[in-house]
This record gives C-alpha cells, structure tokens and sequence, in this order.
C-alpha cells in the first residue's frame, strides 16, 4: 500500500468581510447615446432603466479600477494585501490573452506570491468568484480570498451597435471572503445552458481579423481592412428578447431555488441584488419572488448602467453605503449572462 | 436575529477518477521550424528536448480538442455527461473576450446546466484547476468536476519570433475529480509572482491594433496596417533566461514544499510530472529533488513541445498508457508559467 495523503484541515464556515467599489468617472448619458445611436432619453430610461454609464478614460486599465475597489475591500475586512491569499478576477475585457489580471493585481497589492488567477463567467463571474471563494476557504485550500468583479466593456463595444453596447459601463467592485464561525455564504447554485452560448456573445472570434491582416500585409492590399460593411473588430452584441425571456422566467426560478437552499424565505432577506442588466427584468424578478417591501433592491443600473461582473458588487456597495443599518442582514445575489451562465448565493452584508 | 444560513454538506476527499488526451494530428518538426528562425535540429533537441510539436488544423477549435480529450476522462471514470456538475477549462487562447469555452463545452457533453467557467492561469492552469476542484468537491459544491488543460497556441504565436513560438504546441488533457473515501488529492500548493508579469506575456495588448485599425478607417490610410515592422496581433514572447532561472530554484523549492505539504517523501512517488516547458528545467527538477531511479518523470515535451495549460495531462496520460502499473501510485505535479503563477499537488493515478 502507498502512502497517505494529507488533506488541508476544513474550516466551519465563510464569509464576506468588505466591500469596495470603483466608478470611472467619465460619465455618458442617453443624451450622447442619442448621438451614435437613433433613440430617445426617454425610451432608454423606460425600456432598460439607464440614466448614465461610467466609463474609464484610456488611460485606466481594467487592474487599475480593480486594484481600486480590492483596496477598498481589503481595509473594510481589517485586513492588509499580505494577508490575502488568493485572488481572483472576473472579467471578460482584460485584453490579453495572457498573464491574468489577477497576478499583477496580486502584486500590487503587496500579496504574498497569492493564488492569482482570472475568471471567464461574464455577467455572473462575481457570484462564481464568490462561489469559489466560499468552497476555497472552507475547504482549507486559502484562508483570506480577494473576489474582484471588474470589467472595461467600452473597449469591446461598437457605439454605433444598436443591441446591446449602449447599454455598457465600466466599473470594478471587490468582496473579501474569509473564515466565519457561522455560515456566511450559503450553497451557490450555479450553472449553464451552453445552447445558448450564441444569444450574448462576441459577434465573432479575434482570428479573421489576425487573417485579414497578415493577408493585407502578404498582399499590400488594405482594401478588406478599410471596408467599414467588414466587422473584423469584435464587438459584444445579444438577440435581445430571448435572453430576457430566459432572464425573466430561469432565473427567477433559480433565484427562488437559492433561497430554498439556504433554508430560508423572501422574509429574511433585507436585501436582494440581481445582475444590473435591465431594471424590467429586475422588476419582474422581484415581482415573481414576491418579495416583500421592506426588502431593498439593487437598482444601481440608472447610474452604471449594466457592467457585467462587476455589476453585483457595485450595486451591493451602494445599498450598504446608503442604507448603513442593512449591514449584518442576508442579501440574495444572482448573476446571469453570456454563456448562457448563472450563479447565485446568499450573502450577510459586511 | 436574522435566519441561520445552511451550507452544503462538506465531502471527506476528492480524487483524480479519469484522464484523457487530445494530439492533434499536424505534426511540426525542427527542419520546418528552421525554416521560420535560423536554428538547427540539433540545438533545438539539445536545448530544449523537442523533436516534434502537434498542431490543430484551422477549423479544428479550442473547443472541439477539449471535447475529445474530455469525452475519455469522463468514460474513464466510469460516468456520463450527465454526472459531470461543473466544468473547468484552464486555456489562454480561447479566441472570444466572452463566451466561456467551458459553457459550450458543457453543452456538448450533454451536462444537465453544469457549472461552467474559463480560468485564466497559463501553465499552472490545469494544476490550478485541480485545486480548485478539489475545493469545489470536499467543500460539497460539486460532486464530479471536470478539468480540461487546453491550448491552440499556433493561433498566438509569430513563427519568426525567436522566444518562444518554436517551443509551443496545440493539445488538450482533461481529468475528471469526484469524491472519494480516501484523499486522492494533496493540499495545493499555488501562488503568484506578479512582479514578473513580464517575464512570459503578450507582446503587448489586442487595443492598438483596435486602434490601428479604427485610425486607418477614418482616414484611409493603412499604411501602418501593412508596415511589417509594426507588430499589431500580439504574440507570445518570454524573457528566457529569466524564466528558466525562476522555473529551476523557485520551482523546485514549490516541488519540495508539496511532498512535505503531502506529508510524503519523493520514495513514495511512482511519477512525477511537472510543466513540459524545458527537457533542461525537467532535468534539473528531478535532480534537486534527487529523485529515486524508480519514479518515471513526465518527458512529453519531445513529442508534445510546450502546450501550456495541456502539458501535464497530457504528459500524465502518456505515462500510464505507457506503464498501466503505475495507475494507483502518487504522481506529483507542478504547473508554471505566465504571471508568473504556479500550482502543484500530488495526486493518486486513476
């Protein structure tokens, strides 16, 4: 017989510590919208509940605006970046292929040699962050887990794109999951329907435009390149009306399943925070879960507009900093998006 | 007080059930690299340890190789799609800033809604996703995770860039972790050293050739689209030296401090498998940790070249084809590579 193995010891429970958040300060409203695309203020605000989007200046990077919220975080959990062990970025705009954003992040904030690793989940990579935040720490495998939700969708979308970039914002926001003696987090309920991985997607892959190029260049011919009606640039765009009808009626459903799972009801909570992609279908999820009034609602969309990842810890941040006396109640998050992908949990404010 | 939260019941231990493999069929051999840099196959065997590297074909994807390869895992260990609840693709060459790799993946392998994300994390990818399996499983979140190591780096590479492109290969190796009674899986060890973020990386972001080609646009002009010397897709280049002095003192040390995490010493190992970045750095590990004569080290490298996050699957897979007794013995693992991240465990082989 072989040698055993060790196994990291397990710990009780986990929770969120802190909070941070960061918002550019480039502000768009409907009013410039309304110059790229053929809209009104008015419809924007009725059809999606966007008032303005805040975008990064060139000059920001996407570890620049997470490196803003993790410190922010950080400092709320009591804590200093040497203590964090792990950390992980969701993001879909950080415009390398490789390394992650998380190991210079994890750099910057003086960790020491931290797990660093980046997250592909769209729209609900902070909840999957925070799902494996929790199973991390209570697993014994990292102690102190920095969960950054962090994107710059400006630099992947086309203005001129009528589906879905007038709805974008950048913005990071950051949660630190550390060790609780009492159950923080519940079970994260988290999923796909990969059969729909076409309906929120790039409208197609980086490699036609590295082919145009070296073709142009093997040719000296630009003509493919110049061609306005030639997309080569990917831009982030979704067929609408099924992705809210998928949002409207699954997650709801899973919304509900979460709080099955977490052994509690709709009346516990003080807090629910969806993914920030359309106040209707923030609405109609608060309307099929019945929540009651004294439940606040993440409505961070009017100002962020929909910021993917970070969307979530931005929205949090908010409520908690305009209504200090929720902190310690239970809020229930979900994400949803490209992928189709979904992830959700419930969380005791910090 | 508020409502107590439930968790998830956590699981005694995980284990590796399943390994598969995916060689893509292009083979690439010096004499043809030679043609791209000025080199000889004798330097390059000498140097390196390669002979051959595999590449995918232009219409074979990231997907399809993680498919094949995982399609063996999930058979070897005894399961269906169906089994599988989360789905972890470890690659940094996934050609879409979003979707996810893993949400189709998912999809093809007829998982019911698995959880599904891309994990950013270059060479150490797969032994970070181990370890992340391993949490997900113990601390009772997943019960059958899937890890797939995949890679078509011939789509980011410069096959005149002298660095690193001769180095790389396509692939993909794919393991599948559930429960167990017994640990099957050790404490990971994982960490960064983001203050080499530019030891192995991109030559730069994919924003200025966005920018190139908006500029070329509005003006007409593609001159610096067609100016050779401008290097706008970015490619992969290291800092060698740099790396390999890295790669052989720290990693080491990692190796060391992951038997002793194990609580096992090297006599008790059957294999050991590290990151098929360098014959050389393989070499040296096995010497620094004076390895007995009896443990078989991973030597893929020769056939496979550099696959980044595919390396020690694939490396592994071969191993036990090649000597099914070793199944059953503790393989230690160590993954390195862009960030500059590492992860390594010792696991039980199915």
């Amino acid at each position: 017989m072989t040698a055993v193995l060790n196994q990291p010891a397990p710990v009780q429970a986990s929770r969120v510590m802190g909070l941070g958040a960061h918002r550019p300060d480039v502000i768009v409203d409907n009013e410039q919208i309304c110059r790229w695309i053929d809209s009104s203020d008015e419809w924007i605000r009725q059809r999606t509940g966007i008032v303005t989007r805040h975008r990064a200046r060139p000059e920001v990077s996407v570890v620049d605006m997470a490196e803003d919220s993790a410190r922010e975080a950080i400092e709320q959990a009591g804590l200093t970046g040497a203590d964090v062990d792990a950390v992980i970025v969701a993001t879909v705009t950080h415009p390398y292929q490789t390394p992650s954003a998380a190991a210079e992040l994890a750099h910057r904030l003086g960790t020491e040699a931290a797990v660093a690793y980046d997250i592909s989940a769209a729209c609900a990579g902070y909840c999957y962050g925070i799902g494996q935040a929790d199973a991390l720490v209570r697993a014994g495998t990292a102690r102190h887990v920095l969960v950054v939700g962090v994107e710059k969708l400006s630099d992947f979308i086309d203005d001129h794109e009528r589906s879905m970039s007038f709805l974008l914002g950048d913005g990071a926001g950051a949660a630190v999951v550390g060790p609780s003696e009492e159950a923080g987090i519940s079970p994260s309920l988290m999923g796909s329907n990969g059969e729909k991985w076409g309906t929120v997607s790039m409208d197609g892959s980086l490699l036609p435009l590295r082919d145009a190029l070296a073709e142009a260049r093997r040719t000296q011919d630009a003509s493919r390149l110049l061609d306005a009606e030639e997309r080569l640039w990917p831009t982030l765009r979704q067929d609408g009306p099924t992705v809210f009808r998928w949002a409207v009626w699954e997650m709801a459903k899973v919304a509900q399943q979460t709080l099955d799972a977490a052994g509690i009801s709709a009346e516990d909570l003080v807090a629910f925070v969806p993914h920030q992609a359309n106040i209707r279908i923030i609405d109609e999820m608060v309307k099929q879960l019945s929540l009651p009034e004294h439940v606040a609602v993440g409505r961070d969309i009017a100002d962020a507009g929909n910021t993917s990842a970070a969307s979530i810890p931005l929205a949090m941040h908010r409520l908690v900093q305009e209504d200090p006396e929720l902190s310690g109640g239970l809020a229930l998050q979900i994400g949803f998006g490209a992928g189709l992908v979904y992830g959700a949990q419930v969380v005791r404010l910090p």
